[in-house]
């Protein structure tokens, strides 16, 4: 078993709150990150899949195939979006980085399986002091 | 003369666009920068002073003090807002990343002289690919 | 189970050395690490917890909170100090990174645990070349 | 247990190519990467190793130890060499980066056992987009 | 005026020697650099250009066209290539990196002046410690 | 004319403060900085000289003889030291960035210059947030 990290990025607007609260509540629990006029972010986003090299001419993965997964599911649907209103896969979500790994996690699993990988690991760093690791 | 350099950071949401545009001539001549419901970034700032460190102790200014001017005038104004919709300083304004490094100079260059420095450079990333340096 | 990192920073002074040896042995073991008026290094410290985001509005762990702990617990006792003279959770011990990641371990594990999340990893970089972590 | 990571880098030249193929062949698989007449990188390689700090002073290994083992038997011989034709260790082999982590592994793997150390991990970046890791 | 900075990357292959020179004085001169069989890096390279936004929209220079010209011109010429042996504009050069940052200078100065800009500075990182700026 | 940038680095402890002033007055100017009992940095140089590449094989200057130079004149002084107690050329000094910037151009600018290329500017980062530029 062999590990393979591609590092993509996207840039966002989001806004933390939940509907059923008011602006004060949500303001109270998620302070500036819940400002009503959205904020943003440069994510960076890595995908680890794992395999056996010896099996695919030394290769885990074709890095083509795993850059137009990444691309096609994920960076076209939320680079220069709203995470809150722009994207299919968050609909009804909190858009905490959390649930966003989740989310990209279950966007990409099957078609990585397809291709005869893995994936073991969904990272985002939101900002340069915070990020979130998923494991499934 | 030397030449002290304060990094700082702000998360940000905005939109790209001419308020006496249509949504379609905003989006054939802005491309995905004038998405509709906003995106964001983690923009760096790189604020230059210029002083003679050998009236002050070695340094060319306080560096507590240039951070408090940058937190009060531009920070606590910026971070984690609409760059379009909540700050004063950048009314009437295409957020470009260029008009935003001009506005934050003009918005720090009295408080910088009145410390006995002066200012050299206003520098922003926009994103790790993407920058602007302003000189006054 | 999901994991977050939080990336905090601290300058600080040190000497390895062993009490009970002479000059000439800690130099001879611990070279240029034990010169005897002491050097330093821009610490960067990540704190990586795991938790359960679906019972806390999508987040491991409030992420203001786990700041305060680190601030308090960890970077206000030794950011701009000195880790054999200042430091009350290191009295006693050689101030490698090894003894500097089990140390700060042991101080922010029940802070932690108190808050519904899981100190899953103390990882510290003395230079951009040479890092330690340490999961418990 | 506690966990220590030595940073190192090189420069080199490499072809991705299966010898048996035709020319065309290898560049419909393996694309730019198998380009005639090479082309380059500056890989970052973190060697992680484990050990026991309470028997050696605070040290999971002597880290100019481990410098001296990874200098000799890795960067020596292929810092600002061909993957291809320079080195030993790496004869016969597709010079993907999956392969070079698991020939690193291999000649790293003993000289460090003989030091009271294990070897967890070898991770190369080939760029700043995609990275390999190895964990035996 | 304004500067604005685009980032690029390309991978390639080369050798530092005089044709002129025997392999021994090209090794004695050039040491590693010249090693016969070539070696590579990846290159990172910044353009900088000047304008003034506030006749272009607020922008200096419309980025698509400028990473356009940077890439029809310089990056599909050579990434993934031999500089002493694939790339036309260093044909004849010594590929020191001062040379390339100089061709590459010729090589977009026009295309960025028909844009309404003008190139102030190609800059190109070698490794992370050695690199070269050229203002024409 | 093009300029060559060498980026270096050294781990050093010092203390902002003036021998003339008592403690408490040490400690209301200076802040944390002036801790009785030194603190640390991994400082970060860059080092950059000019010249005319076509007169010497297409190079500014031969890195090696600049790296020679920076390293017996700098390095070798400071790394891992007292900047306050073990620096020879920074005798009675305070040591704040900006006369450490001076003190290297000091150092450095003859030994360049004998090699026929000329000293642009020191630059030293003290953090990742704090820097000097120096241009003699």
């Amino acid at each position: 078993m062999i590990y393979l990290t591609r590092r993509e990025r996207f840039s966002a607007a989001h806004r933390i709150f939940k509907p059923e609260w008011t602006d004060e509540e949500n303001q109270k629990v998620f302070g500036k990150c819940s400002n009503l006029n959205w904020h943003g972010h440069n994510y960076v986003l890595y995908i680890t899949v794992k395999g056996d090299q010896s099996r695919n001419n030394g290769f885990v993965i074709n890095i083509d195939i795993l850059k137009k997964i990444i691309k096609e599911r994920i960076i076209e649907k939320i680079d220069h979006k709203n995470l809150n209103l722009d994207v299919d896969f968050l609909e009804g979500l909190i858009t905490t980085t959390e649930n966003l790994a989740i989310a990209i996690w279950n966007e990409i699993k099957s078609p990585i399986e397809k291709e005869g990988a893995v994936l073991e690991c969904v990272k985002i760093e939101e900002t340069e002091n915070n990020s979130i690791e998923y494991y499934g």
